[in-house]
């Protein structure tokens, strides 16, 4: 591509988040412009194109990444077609921005990193976009500054106001803790071995079916604990916390509010409803860096590895959460191609 | 008096304020019993003696000063009565500690200060119970300490939730502001020289004819300013606040929350509906300090002087509210009793 | 006891934490005074009761109580030492304020559990201060009122700024976590079952030997999960948190800083250094609550029952620490006369 | 302009600030593009203009204006020459942002409120960037939604850690009150129409010759207060606070820490060093919706009257300053093109 010219991104998928995405490149970015997008139902794929200029539309999403305007491609598809369409980018040696999960399960996630591997660099970024919360960051950067010294626990809270009906235990792993299971990787820069599921009585808020809260214990190779509480039904808002006990002192994200209000009896603020209005700016964030760094020829933030490191996490939370008890994270080795990031 | 026996107190004044001393001295605080209890109200001043073992009821206050387990003086009545009793205690050479305001009027006061500056030794302490207020005590460390510099600027805030109907602005300064008046003299160590009050439009809740809220502008005589704002009819609750501006760093009390509470989409915690949640500590504080003091033969906490020159101060600010414009205090010379105070 | 006189009360122990009770008795608190003193360091005990006017010292606990003017006594003497001086204090029918430990271990606390449910009266109140800080009893208030509906998860942070040398596992969990056992038994009114421990590679700063942090998750008979972070050479200073996350919202005590700083880019606040700083008011509200209800012939506060619990809850933690897993509390049944307490 | 292709922008200024601009329209929002740089150092332009694509250099502002791929002007250039160029913009109807002041005084802002108010349509935007912070923004609407009722008092405050040798008593309120003035008008909806400036002693660390701080305290056509500390060497970081007193309680923006520390004796967390690190957001929001607008059709944001106006308070309070009490604002009558605005 011309350096000079925007980046061309096919986006894959017109659902809720791929049209976000279109949004994002298209109204609050630079440097990028959405020449492709590609959706099963074409009309949708249409509807979305329309509105960009220059921008066309597919129904089938190797099509899109054959558009000649493609530089790079944004897969926002469900998850079980991201597979597939990772394979074909690679194939392409197209760099590629994959929403989370990287695919929905461990094995299929080692697929993708051996595939990469095998072409000796990385062109792959999964969507884990907590890393580009600015406040997230400041906690990375204190964090790698030493100056308190090293991480011994790190204390997660992690809840939402509400779920739909039929969220289930799995979920709870797959869809939430796994963005705890990532932000602790990459504070720590350490692989989780361990995980133990506490289960506390069920919320009488909770969907039928689900235990929620539940209280998960991780450890680290390098023997740090990281205990989450996930609480989906809270009832309050969406609030994320994070506090790193280190040697030294601690440190702390979360709880702080912009709005401080005096009323009725009661100092305080207010918590946002959802994730999108939290973490909005982390959105913009991500994307700006990642064309950015596709631009410059650079390969960043989180990789296929770390899409897979989370996968097999899950994989053992799911058990522990059925089985109780203390179980241990089966994962492969890690490609050289992987190392030191 | 016997030093290893509890001092014997007389309360002058069996109202609301008086009977709490009465609970506070029998059964809060140590080294210290109520001999006597005065009230004009003869079966008030019997029913509340009837508690405490030992404690005789007086309708005259004299009398209760001259009953023979009296070895000091609380004086609880109204302020009209204060003048009166003030003078016989000094004559008697008792101890005496005197709820605000020290008298109603700068006059009255001056004429007790020059009272006692006569006998050459300070027997008076004002109830000014701001100065025993754990918060504001460490406010006052950290400013003595010298760490941040000098003071150039004290911000105050003061909101009472309601106030009765018929509160006028004169009760707005003597009442409500006078406290930050004190508060500022303790924690600067300085006289204030001039006032200007400003006027917003009024609360469409505030009592009829009351300008409510106002901002209060204080200079003192090293050139520190002070501004005050007082609002009695802010309707969420008692609110103090104190931010000392200094050259080197800020700090502040008040604001603090105790117990933080998330619940539907706010985060926060309570506001006390009362000075007497506020400061109730404060108050038991200062007893217990005055009675520590008398038993020990010293003099300590806000003086007589610092009843007078509150007095004065609050007469300028009266004529700044009526009249609009910077008025200066006009203030007797500080006898010698009360250097370094 | 005549009511109108202050209580009698013995002191058994004279060391610091017996002087210093010893000294809130005879000038902090009111309603009571200090009678007798015992150690058996006689030169000890006779000094501190040199201080108090118509205080006798003793080399023997038993003759302290048996002082004419013994009403009640309090036991401040080591661990070790409190069986005895207990069952002593039940055989006289003498009212007794004993510091935590109840014992030093559950067996001998259930002999004292057993020997007052034999008198059919109540007469023992263990040293669990916390219940009288002002900010738990706000969260006790909160949870008992039943706004924020049911609660799921109590989750506690305990730091120390640092420890002696010699300080063990087994005293992480018998002098620290102890806190939060009573605290969460108190503040939830449900008995807890089991115990897992987690734990972390230890901090530098810990004493040779001690696992420090550790990460404790306790279950109770109504399916709460409590989870402790104790973490006793954090470095920073004495910090204590509570968090309940209820069905309806969550509740918070601990964090909040009275005196706020601006200061050479950083804002915040000061951390107490010791726990003695923290609590000291919960110690006054603790004895002075003690002192009022034994003149009104009531007994209140955490009973013996509540010390067996506690210890209970330790014995098991501790094989936790050791075994590792999950462990079950055994528990004696609860007699009758602590029903409801 | 083609709405589907980018809006070209002539950046006239190439110093810190244009820049800078030049950098965000490039690289961080979408939308546009930079057309053209001018700046009278004609190597300055170039060495701006090399860095982005089709991007031309002037040393003239007007040529610049006239390059054919221009649709929209931004001037970054010093404010001695923005009348000139606002001018010349008005006449070839081209959309303007300007950076703050508008121009150094009343006299001349006004002829372009004049000139734009003759051409009956809106072209001009004023960069107050401070309405586009998105905790300010959550002031505005929280007011706006009227929950809590008329505002009373807006007070403020706004500290910079140090200034440069050179600052003045009027640059004080040119530079720094001015957008207290501006966010005043703004959150309120109301015109300032008289200003006291109290001037405590200096700070020891202020620049020779300047008062710092200040507190100023405004007055609105609807009765509302606001006032001001300003402290412009406090030394500590970048601090702005605004709390809105109302009828029905308060609300406040500024003072929050997103990152919250414990560390050897203290909690808190960090303040920023500069403004454009606590409003680097606000700039990108500001220039971001510009463009959209500006593609759109539609003129938002402050506008060449609040430019006007904001010079007319800076005049009385300049003379506040010199003179002492009590200065009214004089102010021209509001053109009708910005009637409701």
């Amino acid at each position: 591509m011309n350096r000079a010219e925007p980046l061309g991104v096919a986006v894959l998928g017109a659902g809720r988040m791929g049209a976000d995405h279109v949004r994002r490149i298209a109204e609050v970015i630079g440097g990028a412009r959405v020449a492709a997008v590609a959706d099963v139902d074409a009309a949708r794929a249409e509807a979305v194109a329309a509105g960009v200029a220059g921008c066309a539309a597919y129904p089938d999403p190797v099509a899109a990444m054959d558009d000649p305007g493609v530089d790079a491609v944004l897969i926002a598809s469900p998850g079980p077609a991201h597979e597939a369409a990772l394979l074909a980018a690679l194939e392409r040696r197209l760099p590629v921005l994959c929403e989370k999960p990287l695919t929905p399960d461990a094995a299929a996630a080692l697929r993708i990193v051996h595939a990469e591997a095998a072409l000796g660099r990385r062109l792959i970024q999964v969507g884990f976009m907590r890393r580009y919360d600015a406040d997230f960051q400041r906690l990375k950067a204190l964090l790698a500054g030493g100056e308190q010294g090293r991480t011994l626990l790190l204390r997660c809270t992690h809840r939402n106001a509400s779920t739909l009906p039929g969220f289930t235990d799995a979920m709870l792993v797959n869809d939430s803790v796994v963005h705890e299971i990532d932000t602790a990787r990459w504070l720590l820069g350490q692989e989780i071995t361990a995980v133990t599921v506490h289960r506390p009585r069920p919320s009488g808020r909770a969907p039928r079916g689900l235990g929620d809260p539940q209280l998960l214990v991780f450890e680290t190779d390098a023997g740090v604990l990281v205990d989450v509480e996930i609480f989906v039904s809270c009832g309050f808002g969406y609030q994320v916390r994070c506090e790193a006990v280190n040697e030294g002192g601690t440190a702390r994200v979360g709880d702080d509010g912009h709005l401080f209000l005096n009323a009725a009896g009661r100092w305080g603020g207010v918590i946002p409803g959802e994730f999108t209005e939290r973490f909005a700016d982390a959105y913009d964030r991500e994307v700006r860096a990642w064309v950015a760094a596709v631009r410059a020829g650079r390969a960043e933030g989180p990789s296929a590895w770390d899409g897979y490191a989370a996968a097999a996490v899950c994989e053992a939370a799911l058990r522990a959460q059925r089985e109780g008890g203390r179980v241990t994270v089966e994962s492969a080795g890690r490609p050289a191609l992987y190392e030191g990031a």
